[in-house]
This record gives structure tokens, sequence and C-alpha cells, in this order.
């Protein structure tokens, strides 16, 4: 059964549970899901203050952006967890010769990739989300703008969030070249994200 | 039938769904139900860090606070949409006589004291979550550093999203001294929560 069809409380309940997943790295993406649903949520409220009709056209743009990552993160609630799982077995291979321990060592690199690629693909969306904010800040209905905030806050955290976990996992990759790609492009969605938030004072 | 009982699935169409509710402050509710549940998670972890009987217990008693603050934050996710429901309809009561302007201003002022009063237990159940992360950081298991601090960043989106939402009806009240109370409260919690958490630099 995936993580997204059991109700909420079940998924706390399992968030909570000692077994090594879900984890941080479902939460994060699930943050972002939730970010980006309000988005889309606000692009689709009447009385928008957008008053031309390129207005109108970039925030019904901005909306369907939103309904796609939103679609995306909640795929990756689940593989974020897989992927984890994969890397929990590779270590447990077992390394008794050498061609064992040759392909436990190389399984182990597969797992690692896979459980980087999703929390990447969690910064990347959360960050596209992100670049949405002032479309909807600027023409979405005034009375959402609350929604709109707590949006990209959320948005905000899956993208730190995940973060975290691609940086945990390529603590183990051997590869240089690939490990400084993907060191390149994390400072990059970061950065980009940290622009786009106007986050609220504390 | 209450949010957190519906699928993810089903609640994340529900935020994307252009209906006033759940909105931004269920959604803050909810990120401070997951943060909380991660940390519960690690706090009762194999292998802590902690190697004292005073460590394992701060461990535990931490594990069990956050427990108790993930349940109270999951209730919320309701109460805010229930409270922001209120603050709706109370706007649509009739005004055609002056006794219905009374009571419709009476109303509407009681709905705003629900629909504070539900993110700003949200604000203090977070900020009581962050409060735990030091312990967690140095007592539990450390291979869950990641979901130590994937949980503190989504207690700060929720108490960060709480405040948005405190604020915005805190707008629409009259009693001043009341207003001023809650105001210094919401000032006192969003440093403390500054304060707890080590976030990650982007």
């Amino acid at each position: 059964m995936t993580l997204t069809r059991k109700t909420v409380t079940e998924l706390l309940r399992e968030f909570r549970s000692p077994a090594p997943t879900p984890g941080g790295g479902s939460a994060a993406a699930l943050a972002g899901a939730v970010g980006a649903s309000l988005l889309a949520m606000v692009a689709g409220l009447p009385k928008p203050r957008a008053a031309t009709d390129e207005g109108l056209r970039s925030l019904r743009d901005a909306g369907e952006r939103c309904t796609a990552l939103a679609t995306a993160l909640e795929t990756l609630v689940d593989r974020d967890s897989e992927a984890y799982d994969m890397v929990v077995s590779a270590y447990r291979l077992p390394k008794g010769t050498d061609d064992e321990k040759a392909a436990r060592a190389r399984g182990i690199q597969d797992a690692l990739r896979a459980a980087i690629a999703a929390p990447l693909e969690v910064m990347r969306a959360c960050a596209a989300g992100l670049a949405c904010g002032p479309v909807l800040q600027a023409q979405g209905n005034v009375n959402a703008s609350s929604d709109v905030q707590v949006g990209l806050e959320l948005l905000r955290a899956g993208l730190r969030g995940a973060r975290v976990n691609v940086e945990t996992n390529l603590g183990g990759v051997k590869d240089q070249a690939y490990s400084a790609e993907v060191a390149a492009e994390v400072a990059r969605l970061s950065e980009s994200g940290a622009a786009d938030v106007p986050s609220v004072s504390s």
C-alpha cells in the first residue's frame, strides 16, 4: 500500500514509528505537496487581483504548474521511502567473499543514487513552486494572501528538508564527478528558493 | 468526516480545491504534526547517542512530549478549518436591522477569537516541539540526524504559517487589550522558535 493512500492519521503514526521509513525524505516531499496545493488553490479562487488578460493568463498558468508540481511531489512521498529501503537492503547484502563485497559495494552505490535522485527531484519541484510565488501574490485573490504565505513556507521547508537528505546520501557516494554535479545543483536550487521566498519575519 | 481521516491523496486534493477550507491554517497544523512525529520517531530509535541514565531519560521524555504534540497538532488540522468556517458563516449573517447588525458583529468577533485560538495553539505546539530539538540532536541515534533536521524545518514552517493566520484574523478584532496580549505571545513564540532551530543554510 502506498503511503499517500493511507489516511493522514495513519501516515502520521507511521512517521512516529521507529521503522526506518517513512522518514524525513518523505516528510519533505509531503510538505512540498501541501505547499504547492495551497498555491494551486489560490490560483483557482474567484475575484483575483489580476485585471488584464495577461495577468489572468499568468495566474492560470501558475495554477496549472502548481497542480502538476503537487501531483509530482505526492508521488515522491512514496519514491523517497522506496529508495531509502533500497539503501538499507543494499547494506544488508552478504560480504563474505571478494565477489560478494564487490557486488554489495555496487549495490550500495546504485541505491544511493536512487536515494539522491528522489530528494533532488523534491528540491526541483519545491524551487519551481516557490518561483510561482510572485505571480500568486501579485495576481491572486487578496483575501488568500495568508494561504500563499503558508504555501511558500511549506515549499521552503520541503526544499530545505530534501536538501538535508540529498547531502546525507551524497556523503556515501564514491563517484566524485557525479557528487560535484549534484552539489552544484543543490546550491543553485537552494539559492533560487531562498530568493523567491518573502519569509515571515520571526 | 474529519480531514485527518481522509487519505493523503484526498486531503491534498482538498487543499487544491477553491473551497475556503482546508486552507493555510490546517496546512500549518499538518506541517507541525509531521515535524513532531519525526522527532518522536528519532527519540524511539535503538542505539541512541545517550549513554547515561539521565541522557536516556531526557530522550524518552522528549519522545513522549513530541508524540503528545503531534497528536494535538493533528486535532488542530480540523479545528482550524472548523474555526475558519465559523468566520465565513458569521460574515454571512443578516444585517438588515440594527439588532441583526449588532448580532452579526458579535458573531464575527466570537468567530475571529476561535480562528485565532486554533493557530495560536499550533504556534505553541510547534514552539514546544522545536524546544525538543537540542535533546534529540545531542542524545538521539546519530544516523537519524537528517530526520531531526527535517522535523525542525517542518515545525518552523508550522510555527511561521500559523503566525500568518493568527495575524490575519487579529486584523479584524476590535478588543485592543486582547489583541495586544495575543500579539505579545506571538512575538514571544516566534522568538523562541527561531532560537531553537539550527537551520540548514541555503
